[in-house]
């Protein structure tokens, strides 16, 4: 049996061809594919920078679908996968912390993961959303949750409640917006956003739940620096603005990286008494939270998100990549679905 | 009127000589000093490496001494100084984190330190120990208060008890010693400590609260990693070193600060949810309960602490300069009151 699937094939060259559909093993649900996004780990991937993800290979793990097979309790109900697939027994599986299980797996990396019309995910990785989540909606919940496990993270350690906090988001992809969004939903009327490229601050700007500037022309909005920073980019620029921005006992959110170059100021965190938290991923309570979020509209209209065909996919990785795309997330969904 | 004192007067030369008895301004206190111990941080200044340590300078800001004049209610008392000096009203110091007062200044660094007869101190800088704390022991609430912040920032972040966690404490000066001993006293059973210096791996072994080790010829006791890290040094290689030693979702904690080089690990903090905590100085509660735990002996026999005359100063300064010293701690006491 063969199904229609995007492959990365080598650098900048993504495949749409026929592939293997994949067989559940014990315990595992198969998926049909009903809609699945594109993250930045995947460009990342697609630019040839990411070792762990080895061309021929089908990306992706921010998807919705439906149960075909497996977990017969679920047969045909719709569902949102954790592509998080963790062991379930080690401490920190037993502790809610499943996302720092040392078998964690994350599909689209080695195994084959969700630009396809089906996939395969353990049955423990299944969340049902409510009937009235369209799929494009509701594959948002991973990066929706990577987003919220941040914040979550911050809120946990924080000394005064996060909507009393000034807070500063660096970068305007889909998981700087989704953190300012889930930090205005949770009552947050400070936000400033940094965002160097035009397209992505107009997309921003339309949310309207945070200041945004260009930190490669302007200073930021606020000198007296920020409670928490979250940056979104993780690169060693970024690091810098990120340490020179928060304030002294403040929190520096360690969300993207882009790239593990010098930028860190030790001197100031040290000195100035800064918390750094790095973050990988979400735990299954946050998928939870992120889907109710999205079941519940409370993260605005969502208009920076676009739909395409499977079909299309070389294109809009080729849109993502030279920047031409305004939409903060692209989603694929197999053309049957559309 | 003149006192003696001990002067910074250049890279590697401190100077005992006369020097004008400082004048205490409202609301602040003369105390005649009693006991006073020399810092890695004044030390850093003697190699001439500190830059807001300018010469000619009395340093100094662990010390206990008598109130002899201002701050009435307490005359003849025996004090124990808190060294930073804060300004009482702002965000900071009204949520108990005065440590992070953007007013904050410590004594002996641009202002006149404690290695002298007399000093003067802010009056709200004063605590009051029980009686049967000697003057050598009570100024050692200063450096204890560092650990203690270092061990209470962890605690309050972390998902199990402090008792439960493996630590491990890079360095074996005094903050690294006295970290170890307070974790000890607070139930810790699992403590691992790294020291180069074979004189200081031994004041730290007799100490038997922690298994200690040379990380330049050893590897670390414990394959698992540990859940907790104190960096008491603060340089690129023991960063290094801690970075690669935490458990995945652990926390390191940042208590020294030698240097800025590189060497923190940005990929595995963020991969593996590191939290990195920065830390300064100490807040008044942790001087006070610091005191409290000197005054009850909870930090064993003290054998580490050497005490010498004010007026060898010179000398004890060459002796920690060329790693000829034993003791963790060298205290100094004007002549007057040995």
């Amino acid at each position: 049996m063969t199904m229609k699937a995007l492959v990365y094939t080598g650098t900048q060259e993504v495949e749409y061809r026929d592939e293997n559909k994949p067989v559940p093993g014990p315990n595992q649900a198969l998926i049909e594919v009903a809609a699945t996004a594109i993250c930045g780990s995947d460009m990342h991937a697609y630019h040839g920078l990411d070792e762990r993800r080895v061309p021929p290979l089908i990306l992706g793990h921010e998807v919705a679908g439906k149960l075909v097979s497996g977990a017969d309790h679920l047969m045909d109900q719709q569902v949102v996968i954790n592509p998080l697939m963790t062991c379930g027994h080690c401490s920190p599986c037993m502790s809610g912390r499943a996302n720092l299980c040392s078998k964690r797996e994350i599909i689209g990396m080695r195994l084959a993961g969700a630009y396809a019309q089906f996939l395969v995910i353990d049955e423990a990785n299944l969340l049902i959303p409510p009937p009235n989540v369209e799929p494009w909606v509701a594959c948002l919940t991973e990066p929706t949750a990577t987003g919220l496990h941040a914040v979550a993270l911050v809120e946990r350690i924080s000394y005064r409640p996060l909507s009393e906090q000034r807070c500063l988001v660096i970068g305007g992809g889909a998981i700087g917006l989704l953190t300012a969004l889930i930090l205005s939903a949770k009552g947050c009327s400070h936000i400033d956003l940094a965002e160097t490229n035009a397209l992505r601050r107009k997309t921003v700007e339309q949310q309207a739940v945070a200041r945004v500037f260009d930190p490669s022309a302007d200073a930021v909005p606020d000198v007296r620096g920020y409670d928490v920073v979250f940056d979104c980019v993780g690169a060693g620029v970024t690091r810098a603005m990120a340490s020179a921005q928060v304030v002294a006992g403040g929190i520096l959110s360690h969300v993207g990286l882009q790239n593990s170059d010098e930028g860190l100021d030790m001197r100031r965190i040290t000195l100035q008494e800064v918390t750094l938290l790095g973050n990988y991923c979400y735990t299954p309570a946050d998928m939870q939270a992120a889907l109710d979020m999205l079941a519940n509209k409370r993260l605005g209209d969502l208009k920076w998100v676009q739909v395409r065909p499977l079909s299309e996919g070389a294109q809009a990785f080729s849109d993502l990549h030279h920047g031409r795309a305004a939409a903060a997330k692209i989603v694929l969904q197999p053309d049957n679905h559309l």
